[in-house]
């Protein structure tokens, strides 16, 4: 069995940012040199996450609107969180997107789809933050 | 290390449907033949989920209800996405639902939980579509 | 490949109950011997979550109140599966939280950025009920 790991840093910005890691995931697997297996994505911090779903632009506002009708971010004081903090709604958006996705690796190739790709969702920017690839397989 | 693939494929005639899919998985798992390892199995597609829960009709129908409230259908033009499409209600109820589970492969059974069972749901459906079953181990 | 299995027991004395697990994972992994792999933690039970987050008291009282809105337990009626039962909402609330966790071993260690940690959060309690702790690899 191989294994590969990798982590990939991220600096947005503005506090919350969609952006589109598919082609970062691609090289990682072909680095790899693994043919069959398992690929794992998963944000390193616990307000971000790793999702998979449409790259339109239109859905990526919807979800902004959406995350901020289901866990406003203000008012600040709304949560038990945000003593020191004001990331309460960060921890929760975060919550729905998902912290990772575990993706098939087959042929050598992510194993997807016809629409599916892959994002870093950043709930609380303007910071290095990072995911973490990893892959196991032959 | 051995690994497994199969698509399994849906038409649900409506727009919406729970699709009970735990007997087919086990017989993806006695054809792969892994004993020990993990079975990944995801939605090919961005508005369909696979999730676990319970097997029980009234669950079901909450859950409709319960998507519904969250992340209504219409009016349509709620969405940005909904430019050429209607189905943004879908992409948003799948985020709560999930894109994929994986499962414990043990003693060649799905290890699982007394009431645990597996679900395809198709959130836009009338047409074809696809889940993804991936087992590695041995 | 090795395969690693192991049963974490719980019994909340109240219905809902979150658990911090992070140091008996770890001690599952010192005992698989396991140092590049993946491991998967999942509920076995379909009203109760395993998730990765803050191990924060405020973000986890933020959580109570938070799914409460999202998925009331009360009134009991306003839910079908209801009928012989009065956890329907515990159904849904593992359904925000997630099921299960997969969580990369890199060098015999849980592969976490700085605040992650992992927990079992119970939604209908007062039993015992279990969490499987999967680990693969070499």
């Amino acid at each position: 069995m191989k294994s590969y790991r990798k982590e990939l840093w991220f600096q947005a910005p503005q506090r919350r940012q969609i952006i589109h890691i598919t082609p970062q995931i691609e090289e990682c697997l072909r680095e790899s040199g693994i043919k069959e297996g398992l690929c794992l994505v998963n944000a390193m911090h616990i307000t971000a996450s790793v999702f998979i779903n449409d790259n339109e632009s239109g859905l990526h506002s919807d979800y902004e609107r959406w995350l901020e009708k289901l866990a406003p971010e203000k008012p600040y004081d709304q949560y038990a969180h945000n003593g020191y903090e004001d990331n309460a709604d960060a921890h929760l958006k975060r919550t729905i997107m998902g912290r990772e996705v575990v993706v098939a690796v087959t042929n050598g190739k992510l194993d997807f789809g016809p629409w599916e790709a892959i994002f870093y969702y950043e709930l609380d920017g303007k910071r290095q933050k990072r995911a973490l690839v990893k892959i196991i397989g032959e």
